[in-house]
């Protein structure tokens, strides 16, 4: 069985949402097909032009409460990082050698960028993860500033548009979609029936 | 101990969380005090003036799945009514009769407006709740359309909104709060705790 997840880095609900589905990953036996997408194209996409959470600060303030609750729910820490600007990592994920070890790649992303609160544009992301994965750096910048990277990601990006995906974390088990972190337990209750 | 309950008619998750805190209430004997609000004024004054739900089609659609999938879990009906006018009956839960029969209020109405689909400005509704609270129509509906009935519904948003409260449906225990249907686990987990 393979569940569909799509995800920015920008979003911790995204980064909440990943553990979780890993630890379901295991207890269900199930295989996760990634998908770092541009979060902000898929709500223009849709005509979500407001202002995001980031710019409600009354909403915001509320919010930084609420996933404090949730990761502490979970056992993990959450941080928040200086910026949102998640397009290279993001576009990291369809590094050709990353194909085998997607996961890996998301969880040290996730756990730096909101598990430590690394800017996810930092000039250290790319060198933490080639010398986990044990990757070629240079290549890997090359592959980053690559026209090759961008049509992948904008390519993942319309297909998750097409799919009618208007948010992340959303995750997808045949046509059954749920987004949101906070579905996570639906999804559970589903693969349970489905066993 | 008192729950304070923040909603608007027009919004079916509220109908849900009124729903499952009324259980809750009896569960873990609480009183639940009753502020119906204007959502549209209490997302304006926190800068968020983007698309409602309503008007992003994408979004909608998987809404209305998810919105099922909540009624089937609460073993409850949910229809969509034929329009988002709550203003009226919003207003009417501060006529003086019905300080000591709020719930009932609530309850009546949410499962007219999204129980069985009626419109909430349809002209059926007042003399429902009249009928069914035992008042008199006539001076319930000139209730409806005083001042002293706007500014009741007006002063209560307003506090709402110096509250913190940006949308609904909002609960708080104390100072602590939490927003939407989805959050009311975390208030049953507080619940518990206290117990």
């Amino acid at each position: 069985m393979i569940v569909d997840f799509y995800f920015d880095f920008l979003s911790p609900f995204s980064y909440l949402a990943n553990h979780r589905l890993s630890k379901l990953a295991r207890d269900y036996s199930f295989s996760i097909r990634y998908h770092s997408i541009d979060l902000g194209r898929v709500k223009m996409a849709i005509g979500n032009n407001g202002p995001s959470n980031r710019d409600l600060k009354v909403k915001l303030e509320y919010l930084k409460v609420d996933l404090q609750r949730w990761a502490e729910m979970y056992q993990i820490p959450l941080v928040f990082p200086s910026n949102f600007n998640s397009r290279k990592m993001n576009v990291g994920l369809y590094y050709p050698d990353a194909v085998a070890q997607a996961s890996v790649y998301v969880d040290i992303l996730f756990n730096a960028i909101w598990g430590e609160g690394t800017a996810p544009d930092s000039e250290s992301l790319p060198g933490l993860v080639s010398e986990k994965l044990n990757w070629d750096l240079v290549a890997f910048e090359r592959f980053l500033n690559s026209e090759t990277a961008t049509e992948r990601y904008e390519e993942q990006t319309q297909a998750a548009i097409e799919r009618k995906v208007f948010g992340v974390p959303t995750i997808f088990l045949g046509n059954e979609m749920w987004w949101g972190n906070d579905r996570l337990f639906m999804f559970e209750r589903a693969m349970k029936a489905a066993f």
